[in-house]
């Protein structure tokens, strides 16, 4: 079906979900951060050394279309694919399906940049050089 | 400088920073989220009455633009415009500003809808009244 | 080495770190909790349906001794042991190990009980029913 | 009534309550620690700083009773008395009552240490002194 870089299976905790019985909308950018940091630690880019080194990763965009939501008792998929959309961007497009049953949860697309020591963006090379070796869509 | 229909002053809580220092991504959705609560209950319509009732108000888009981070110990005030785009969607312009120098944090739009007792799209009554008599966008 | 009735494998998301880049302290009651939600899954025992059906199970009494820290990157289990402690408190002990290599990071003994739909202390005599076959501490 | 060192009121958001429609009981220890955290800065001890000087307080140990629970709407308050119970071990005794109809909520007993550069317990002679001088438990 679709085609993503890297995807991540996760389940719903009771914890995550609000009085509406469903997943808090801002638990999504949870998991889709967690999902970004664990594809990005997969080809060897580990947020934690980074933030430790003074180069801050940050998101400057978030667009997301809710479609359905998840609730208590729910696997679900995180897929995504990164582009680099320009000499300062990336772009994560992040889909949400609920497992096993494949129904749409969510879409959204992250803009990221980062912040060298000097607090002004700049994408570090060993970033750059993972994404041109890893990723498709430059 | 900007007019909003309805404003609503906090501060960072030191456990809302990630390892990076600032206030997470997903926690300034937390904060629009308050902020839409508390404008609807300063004009009646109580989140948690409507839940109870079994009408689920929920957000089908989000839109946001981090421009600059919070920090432990900043104050911010987050403004809020609503406008009943159609029918069937309320949209909830909302601007972060870091106090008291006005710094702009990011700027959200988030679409939202309400589903029926049966599921389906539907704007309570009520909720509609209320908007054409508190808000003048529509 | 310990014997527990039940444990379940996580592993740190970054989000869950605080500014001081270790998890913070408030998110271990989420780890314990899913594993205490899990765990009666695992016997049948569904949180979200006792819910639906208006009996609540509250934890009366949290003892978390915190012996070390989680930090981003980390893999750990949660052990459980349950007891009957009395008509009508069931304790969990849990504990943390971070993995692989078994380092303790807190040990915890968690109260509780469940409140019918009168919000009387009972524990549901499916529940008591569970526990006598499936936990040995009675 | 009682007679607190510290107190801080606060309204429930309704990103805090859970499928049961009342606070999750990790939210508490959100509670605790900001209070515990506004407590200190309000006599000069400020969390980030000190972390970011490398010297890390940490919880050792939490007794948390509850005792009902607070929900959608809901205000309280968060008293705080501090004693220095050893060399090495600060404690803070916090509750938590309703608003306003003073209902106790909950009753924690929170131990607290810090840890210096070299990850080895030691209070800080400043907030030793501190503590001397604001607190009367000594």
């Amino acid at each position: 079906m679709n085609s993503y870089d890297f995807s991540l299976e996760m389940s719903v905790r009771d914890y995550e979900c609000d009085m509406q019985g469903i997943v808090n909308n801002a638990v999504y950018q949870n998991y889709l951060e967690h999902t970004r940091h664990e594809c990005m630690k997969s080809v060897g880019i580990d947020f934690k050394r980074f933030t430790m080194m003074g180069i801050h990763f940050v998101v400057v965009r978030a667009e997301i279309d809710y479609k359905s939501a998840l609730t208590s008792g729910d696997s679900f998929r995180v897929g995504l694919r990164l582009i680099k959309e320009s000499r300062l961007r990336l772009v994560f497009y992040q889909d949400i399906h609920r497992l096993p049953d494949e129904k749409l949860v969510l879409k959204a697309k992250i803009t990221a940049t980062a912040l060298n020591q000097q607090g002004r963006p700049e994408i570090p090379k060993e970033v750059e050089n993972v994404v041109r070796a890893h990723f498709a869509g430059t």
